[in-house]
C-alpha cells in the first residue's frame, strides 16, 4: 500500500499547512461544512472532517462491493415486502419492550394496515457499508460489511464532495507536480445524481390523484439540523430536473402543513397559498430514525404519511429491515436462502462477518461462550439497535456492560455480538473540527450506495393481518423456510421496479477511535485511491 | 416600480422566516459566505449579506450600463497607456504627498521603468459601478455612474451566485407557486466565467520563456483574507480550463516564493519541488490597494512582480487610473477628449454627475462655493482616495472635516467632491450579518464588470523618462489636449487585444446607510429584477 499520494512521512510542515488552508477554502466554497449552533443570533458553518488525502484501496475490492449493492439491493426489498418474516424476527423486541424502535414501528405498521395501506410501492435507498478485513498481514485481504442501512442513509453528498476535491487537489497540482498518474486511480462519485435519479424516476412513477396539478417531493428533516449539506445538495438535483421540493420537520410541522385527502393523496400547503396545496409523490424520510423522536406528534406524524398515497422512501417495513437483530439473521444461510438463490446466498455470507444474537437460541449460547472467553471477547463488538457512531462497546469493556444490563433488568435482547474487522495498515493526514489534524495509521469504510423500488406482494395478506394472526403464522413460516420456487423469483422480478448501485461513500478515521460518525466528530470524509 | 416578487409589505412572518433558513442553507452549501476570524483555533464562515427578493431596475437602464462597458473599456486602457497624462492629472500627490497611494505607486512605476518593463501587454478587469438618478420623483430616471474601479476588483463570485440564488428561488415555487412570470426578468450573471475567460486568454496571449515547461496563473492576495469566496471561484473555473493557479501573498510571500530568471520570467517554486518553478503567465492582483500594504516588503514586492516577464492584471499604470482624482478629471469633455472620439465623449459624460477637485484649479473654486453653501453642500458626497466603503464624508458633514483637515495641515488635494446621486424608491428585505433583517426603502448599485488588454504604445517613451522628464513634458501635453486624430485611433484599435462586458454585480443597502460595502456589513449582494 505504499504507491498513491497518501505519504504524510514526506509531508513538510509547509506543505502541509497549504494543503490545509487550501482544503478548508474548498470546503467554504463548496459547502462542505456542518452548521454550528448560532452565536448571538448569527449563522455559522465550519468544515466537516476531511483526509488531505486520498486514501489506498484495493481496486479489485471496491470494484466488488460495487456489484455487489445489487444483489443486497434485491435482499433488504425482498425482506422488507415480507412483514411476516419481519415480524418473527423482530417478535421478541415487539412484544417485551414497547419503548424499542421494533414495537414503536411494528404499532405504527399495524395502524397503517388498520387504516388501508393505499400505496403498494416503495423506494429504498441504502447504504452497504464495508470495511478491509486481514487478519494477518499476510493475509489476502477480503471485503467484510459493517452493517447495512435502509433508512434515512447519510453522507452521499458529503462524499462525493469529498471525491471531487481530491481530484481537484491531485488535478491542480496540489500533491505532486504531474498529476496524470493519479487521475486514473481516483474513481468518480455522482452520488448526489444518483440518489436523485431515483427520487425523480420515482416521481415519475406515482400516478398523481390529480394529474395536471402541481406535485412535489417532500423531505421530512430533523428540527435545528447541523448537517443540511449532506440534503439540500439532493434537493437541488431534482429541482435541477424541474422537480419541486419541500422540507418539512418530523412530527407536528408535518401535521400543520400536509393534509390527506378523500383518496389519500398527500397535500402539502405552501404558506404563501396554503389553500391551493401540492401533491405530494415522494416522501423522502430524513428523520425518525431516534426512538426519541417517537413522541405522539412523532408517531402521529409517520402514521398519517404511511397511509398516504405518495410512495414512501422508504416504507415501515423497509424501515424495520435496517434493525441490527435483522441483519444478524441475515448472516444465517437458512435465512437468506427465504429471499436468494444459492448463489448470491454464498456471495453474501463471503462479506458476513459472524454475528450472534444475545437471546436463549443456538446462536445466543455460542455469543455467551464468546463473552465469557476473555480472549475471544476482545475480538468482539456489541451493537445495540441504535442509528449513528458512539453506541458499540469493544472488546473488554462488553462483559461488564453486559453485567450492568441485567442488574438493570435489561435481558440484552436488542442486541447482537458481532467479530470485529481487522483492517490493514493505511496511513494518511486527517483534519478533523473536533480532533484537530492528525498524520498516521488510519482506518477506513466503504459504504456503497443502492436504490431500489418495488411493488409489495405482500399488501394482501397483510392488510388482512393484526398482531396475532402475525404470530399464528408463525408455523407457517417455518414450512416455507427454505423453500424458494422459480415461481417466487419471477413474481419478485416482476415487481422489482428499480434497482441500481448508485454511488458510494468513504469515510476514515484515527485508527485508534473506534466509532466513525463524522458529524459526531470521530471519522472524516474520503475517497479512495484505488491500487 | 410595484411589479415583480420584491413586495415584503404582503410577505409574512412564516413565509419570512421560511425564506431566510432556505437563504441562508443555500449560501451554506454554495459558499456565499464570508470567513470568520478564526474562533479556538477553528474555522467558521457565516452567510454574506443578501437580499431575498431581487430588486427593481429598469430593463432599459441595465441594458444600457452593460452595452457602455466596452467605451469605458476602452477609455480606462486608454488611460493606463498614457502615463504622461496619468502624471500630469496626479501630479500634485506625488509631488506633495510621498505616503499617498499615487507617489507610491508612481514610485514603484519609474523604478520599474529605470529596471526595465519587459512586458507591453497589460489585462484590465474592470468594474464601473452606477446608480439609478431620479432627483423628483417626476423626472425620467436615468444611469449614474458612482465610480469607476480599474484595481482589484471584487464582487464578481458573490453577485453570479446571488443571481442564481434568486433564479433558484424563483424556479422551485419560493415566492410565488408559478414561477414562469418572473423567469424572463431575471438576467443570467455569469461573471466568474467572464472573469475567468479574461484571465484565460491573457494566459493563452501570454508568451513563455520556457515554451514547453508548465506555466500558471499567480492570485496575488491579502494574508488572513474573509473574502475567499470571491475569489476562489475565479481560480477554480481556470482550473477547469486546465489552466493551474497559484495563490500567495502580497509582500514576503511573493519575494520567498518566486524568482525572476535572467529574461525576467516570474517563476513560482511549488513548496513540494522548489528546484522545478513554474513560470506565471499572468499576476492577478486582489491585493495591494490599501496604502498600508506598502511597506518595504510591499513595495520591493509590487516593483519584483511589476518587471517581470509576467502580463499583469492590471500594470501599475492601470492601477494609477482608478484613484479617484483621475475619475474626476475623466468627467470633463477636454480630457475625454484626449481619449476618444466626440460621440462617445457624449455617452460618457451623460452617465458623469459633477465632480469637482479640491485645489486652486478653477474646478476647485467651484467646490469651495458648493462648500460654503449650507443648502448646496448636503446634496454632495467628498470622496477620499481610498479604496471599499466607509471612508466618504456626506453632505453637511462635509465642512467640518474639510476644517479639520486643515488644522491638521492636510491641504484636502487627493479629496474630490461629487453631486450626489439621486436613487428612485424601491423596497425590499435584507439580511445582513450584521445590521440583522431589514424590510423597506432600498438602494440599489449595479457594478458592470469589463476586461481589455492592450498592448501599451507608451512603453518606449516611458521607457526613456524619469520623473524629471515627464515634468518636462507637460508642455507637450497641453499642446496634445484635445488633439485627437484618426492615426491615434487605428494605432490604439491595432493595440487593443481583448474588449468585453463580461458580467454584472448588484447590491443593495437600506436607505438610510450611506455606504455599500457587503464584507464590512452595510451592503447585501442582490440581483436585478428587470422591469
Amino acid at each position: 500500500m505504499a504507491s498513491g499520494p497518501s505519504r504524510p512521512n514526506h509531508l513538510s510542515e509547509d506543505h502541509l499547512e497549504e494543503l490545509s488552508s487550501t482544503v478548508r477554502d474548498w470546503q467554504f466554497t463548496h459547502g462542505s461544512l456542518l452548521k454550528a449552533a448560532p452565536y448571538s443570533g448569527k449563522s455559522y458553518a465550519y468544515p466537516i472532517g476531511v483526509s488531505l488525502f486520498p486514501s489506498n484501496f484495493p481496486r479489485r475490492l471496491f470494484e466488488s462491493a460495487l456489484d455487489l449493492q445489487r444483489i443486497f439491493n434485491q435482499l433488504y426489498s425482498a425482506v422488507a415486502n415480507d412483514g411476516v418474516w419481519l415480524y418473527h424476527m423482530l417478535r421478541n423486541q415487539i412484544m417485551n419492550d414497547p419503548a424499542s424502535m421494533a414495537a414503536i414501528l411494528w404499532n405504527i405498521h399495524t395502524n397503517a394496515i388498520s387504516s388501508g395501506i393505499t400505496q403498494p410501492v416503495s423506494l429504498g435507498i441504502y447504504r452497504s457499508d464495508y470495511m478491509l478485513h486481514a487478519p494477518t498481514p499476510t493475509d489476502d485481504m477480503s471485503l467484510k460489511q459493517v452493517e447495512f442501512n435502509t433508512y434515512s442513509v447519510a453522507g452521499g453528498s458529503h462524499s462525493n464532495l469529498i471525491s471531487q476535491m481530491h481530484s481537484h487537489l491531485a488535478g491542480t497540482g496540489a500533491y505532486q507536480q504531474d498529476p496524470s498518474p493519479l487521475r486514473p486511480s481516483l474513481p468518480a462519485n455522482n452520488t448526489i445524481e444518483g440518489i436523485a435519479d431515483a427520487l425523480s424516476l420515482t416521481h415519475e412513477h406515482y400516478c398523481p390523484v390529480a394529474p395536471d396539478g402541481p406535485s412535489a417531493v417532500l423531505f421530512v428533516v430533523q428540527p435545528n439540523n447541523v448537517n443540511i449539506a449532506d440534503e439540500r445538495p439532493i434537493e437541488y438535483a431534482l429541482n435541477d430536473r424541474q422537480i419541486r421540493c419541500f422540507r418539512v420537520e418530523f412530527g407536528g410541522e408535518i401535521m400543520a402543513r400536509t393534509s390527506l385527502d378523500a383518496r389519500k393523496a398527500l397535500l402539502f400547503h405552501p404558506i404563501y397559498a396554503p389553500e391551493d396545496p401540492v401533491e405530494i409523490s415522494v416522501v423522502y424520510h430524513r428523520a425518525g430514525y431516534n426512538v426519541e423522536e417517537y413522541d405522539a406528534a412523532g408517531r402521529a406524524c409517520r402514521l398519517h404519511l404511511e397511509v398516504s398515497r405518495a410512495i414512501k422512501c422508504p416504507s415501515i417495513l423497509g424501515h424495520l429491515a435496517t434493525l441490527k437483530m435483522v441483519q444478524q439473521q441475515l448472516t444465517k444461510r437458512e435465512n437468506l436462502s427465504r429471499f436468494m438463490g444459492d448463489e448470491e446466498v454464498e456471495t453474501i455470507l463471503a462479506v458476513c462477518m459472524p454475528m450472534y444474537p444475545l437471546d436463549d437460541s443456538k446462536e445466543g449460547k455460542k455469543s455467551k461462550e464468546i463473552v465469557r472467553d476473555g480472549t475471544q471477547v476482545k475480538n468482539h463488538v456489541l451493537k445495540p439497535c441504535l442509528e449513528g457512531g458512539g453506541h458499540n462497546i469493544f472488546g473488554g469493556q462488553i462483559p461488564g456492560h453486559l453485567r450492568q444490563l441485567r442488574k438493570e433488568g435489561n435481558t440484552g435482547e436488542d442486541l447482537v455480538l458481532m467479530e470485529l474487522i481487522q483492517p490493514p495498515d493505511v496511513r494518511n493526514v486527517l483534519m478533523s473540527p473536533i480532533q484537530g489534524g492528525y498524520s498516521g495509521s488510519v482506518v477506513s469504510e466503504l459504504g456503497v450506495f443502492g436504490a431500489s423500488m418495488w411493488r409489495s406482494t405482500a399488501t394482501r395478506r397483510s392488510q388482512k393481518t393484526d398482531d396475532q394472526e402475525y404470530y399464528e403464522e408463525e408455523d407457517g413460516l417455518r414450512e416455507e423456510e427454505g423453500d424458494h420456487s422459480k415461481e417466487e423469483d419471477k413474481e419478485r422480478d416482476e415487481n422489482i421496479l428499480l434497482n441500481r448501485q448508485i454511488g458510494f461513500s468513504f469515510k476514515t478515521k484515527r485508527r485508534s477511535v473506534k466509532e466513525m460518525s463524522v458529524v459526531k466528530g470521530y471519522g472524516c470524509f474520503d475517497s479512495p485511491f484505488l491500487i
